[in-house]
């Protein structure tokens, strides 16, 4: 399947926290780069994801914002 | 400014397309790996956004999902 | 590629508005039940989405509310 | 009231989850097609959602995505 | 109609920009407090937006960030 | 910091419920005006968020709905 959302962020599962409903994921992109998704307990579970597996972050353009120092 | 969003990744802009009410940023976060905003043209004018400037893309981590192969 | 998004409703390209950033996407999921999706140009191209073609709305379920009468 | 969201899918709710703080919401929109929705515990309690109740999916049209096979 | 989004902050359209997919709209919810919103330019016709309107600005409460100085 | 979000409303924290994964915010902008946010409890706790603490909601305008009675 291709999907439209234009960043798809090759990385590796750092940290995987069970929440009541919700699941945090931590993804390691590259060494000192993280992204961490909240994605529903039961997609995570559907998914297999732990730490160590080959997996992408999807992030659709316009959920993205752009910050200068 | 220090904002609740968990992802902020560093990068330089790569590219931008201006529309009408949006704009499009692109930034290189390493070589080889992007993230494409999509952001309104007032911000982008406001941030004065050009090729090379440093900035970051910020995502709130309810925003990213996890895909697998 | 497997996408954590609980939501991806199958159905057909009905229409498909192009503008100078985003493009505007009507799928046909059933008879009267119609689901629009903004993405950028550059996907919708990429996707090579016209009238009648297969495709799948994703929609992560954060993404989601509930209204009642 | 009316709502700017181009998608508002009519459905019966299937199934309620009650988190903590986020509650899972399932609605079947036809037989097959059902659409999944993370909302406040808080929400879910004011709108009285149990299994049954006719209600209505409603999605932001930027936050639709499209994938292909 | 009644929305799971927490957040429904009347106010006042103040601006209204036409673009050629999204048309941005500035609601004034009280003096030197205003919100802008993205929505699809067939939405705003739709809604029949125009300068000096009462209208709602909807958000679901997992779109807001909090930022601290 | 400046972030490319339009929407950054001054406001104080009213309310903080930690869940295991999110915690809710609400913050109140001026009196009778609140805007409630749904963030990681991570990065509740990284702000420090507490009853009475000066903060600002942020939202992307594609984040925004319109609504009208």
């Amino acid at each position: 399947m291709q999907v439209s959302a234009r960043n798809a962020l090759k990385g590796t599962v750092k940290n995987v926290v069970v929440g009541s409903v919700n699941t945090e994921v931590t993804v390691e992109i590259v060494p000192g780069v993280e992204v961490t998704a909240i994605i529903t307990k039961s997609s995570a579970e559907n998914l297999k994801l732990t730490e160590g597996k080959q997996v992408y972050a999807i992030v659709k353009s316009s959920d993205v914002m752009i910050a200068v120092d």
